[in-house]
């Protein structure tokens, strides 16, 4: 663990300096973007970069334009003062925390569209939130300048709408995913865990039970998705109160939803669970690299 | 007039490999973005960022995301050997020249869209036009890593939706708007006027002639812009055969419709002719700087 001297910035325009002189310093950056509410995964997205970059910058930013009328944006996580101390305790450089004026200010009119799978899985059940994501990814993209950047596994569709949109908009950068990172009982970490009641919190771990069995039928050769769905849902309302979303057996990089598993074929195994007002999402990666 | 070596490329990964290297000797890169058919409209944008900067890349790049159907993408004119010699005269260092599937390859699905201006004046006319413009704008600035970006009044739309995206998108680049050049008649210089026949070319220039006009009017107090529009669609019924496809007095910035004019208020004057199939463009600023 070795500590920096942290810098924080609040302007875009004064990490764009930042990212410039290092830049021509020969210098590599790594960015970590995140909502805040730092935790293990987040850790270990941190320690990745460190190892591998020269500088690292990590933003916490509440994105706005990624939540739905409805949707958690005012009680979201915030804890500046414990986040920072993590950030510090990982080595980073710069700490990116910008106003939501500074990153949306009046007459704020553009926005970047992944189309096709930012419609699908979760997609379908929070509409915009991909739009959101594309939009404020490509907007700290263009702020920090990393050579690299990470992102957790635990949101596998915005990996897969943040791989298309670097290639399809030639953004010049490297992304990294980061297996999730679990509790000792497999509940995917996730700064909404702190909404769930001591309840919930137990029955939770059902969702990486049905998916890890869900992987081990598939690896044993079963090929038939419907089935494997039901056995899931199955498991999970026999377990839990929790309330299925979606359960999805999909092409990795396409989401395509599947109904035959072909062999070889790389397979991202999804679902989202209620626990009440609180929405779980987790996945698991079959047959696939990264 | 110095002639360099230019350099041709086709590669996207390419570019940006060139381009950092220029930007870590410190170099500062000039970047003029065209469709081809060159005129000497595209040469007063080389001439500026020749002198302006330390490497100049021109590219040139028929983007079919910004033409709809029934739009002359098929016959847009095409004349790369002779683009090519006048890019070299300009003493321009690289000239960027990708293949469609390079820039829009199977699966391609990521789109910009600058909401609000995008959809008057030529964005009502020719829908989707603007988001094609957003999108190969921010793919080409991503490949060119330009300091500066230079781009034509003529389009003034463009600009204002170029401005907009630079803005909201934090893309680190300056843009320099250069004065569109025209005939000595008054027509603006644009590729499509190689379709007008002769008795065409003898009317267009009235589209110069009503914009002067309402400009002087403007000028003098008028501040009425219904009497104005009326009386600019006069002038070109009476002296013209063309067809007014639009007429605009707007908020240089906004593009926002005016009905009356007030003092020290930037103003865009445009409009849209029809000569048979050939559809023309062209706008004056009154009280605006750049």
């Amino acid at each position: 663990m070795h500590r920096t001297n942290l810098k924080i910035l609040h302007a875009p325009a004064d990490l764009q300096t930042v990212a410039d002189a290092w830049r021509r310093s020969g210098k590599r950056i790594g960015f970590v973007p995140t909502m805040g509410a730092l935790h293990e995964g987040h850790a270990a997205l941190m320690r990745q970069a460190r190892a591998a970059s020269d500088v690292v910058v990590v933003s916490i930013f509440v994105n706005p334009a990624q939540f739905g009328k409805g949707e958690d944006f005012a009680k979201y996580p915030r804890m500046l003062e414990s986040d920072r101390e993590r950030v510090r305790d990982a080595g980073v450089d710069v700490l990116f925390v910008p106003e939501t004026a500074g990153m949306y200010p009046d007459g704020y009119a553009t926005f970047v569209d992944v189309e096709g799978i930012s419609a699908v899985l979760e997609g379908a059940s929070r509409p915009g939130h991909f739009k959101g994501v594309a939009t404020v990814v490509t907007k700290l993209l263009n702020i920090v300048k990393p050579h690299t950047a990470y992102f957790g596994q635990k949101d596998a569709q915005q990996v897969a709408v943040v791989k298309r949109l670097i290639a399809d908009l030639n953004v010049d950068v490297r992304i990294i995913v980061v297996p999730t990172v679990r509790e000792p009982d497999g509940l995917a970490l996730s700064s909404r865990n702190v909404y769930l009641d001591p309840a919930q919190r137990a029955e939770a771990p059902v969702l990486h039970r049905a998916l890890r069995y869900a992987e081990d039928r598939i690896r044993q050769g079963e090929t038939d998705v419907p089935g494997l769905k039901s056995l899931m849902a199955g498991m999970i309302a026999g377990e839990s109160s929790g309330v299925v979303d979606y359960l999805s057996v999909a092409h990795a990089e396409s989401l395509m939803e599947l109904t035959t598993v072909s062999a070889g074929m790389p397979v991202l195994i999804s679902l989202a669970v209620r626990f009440g007002t609180t929405r779980l999402i987790d996945n698991i990666l079959v047959g696939a690299n990264s």
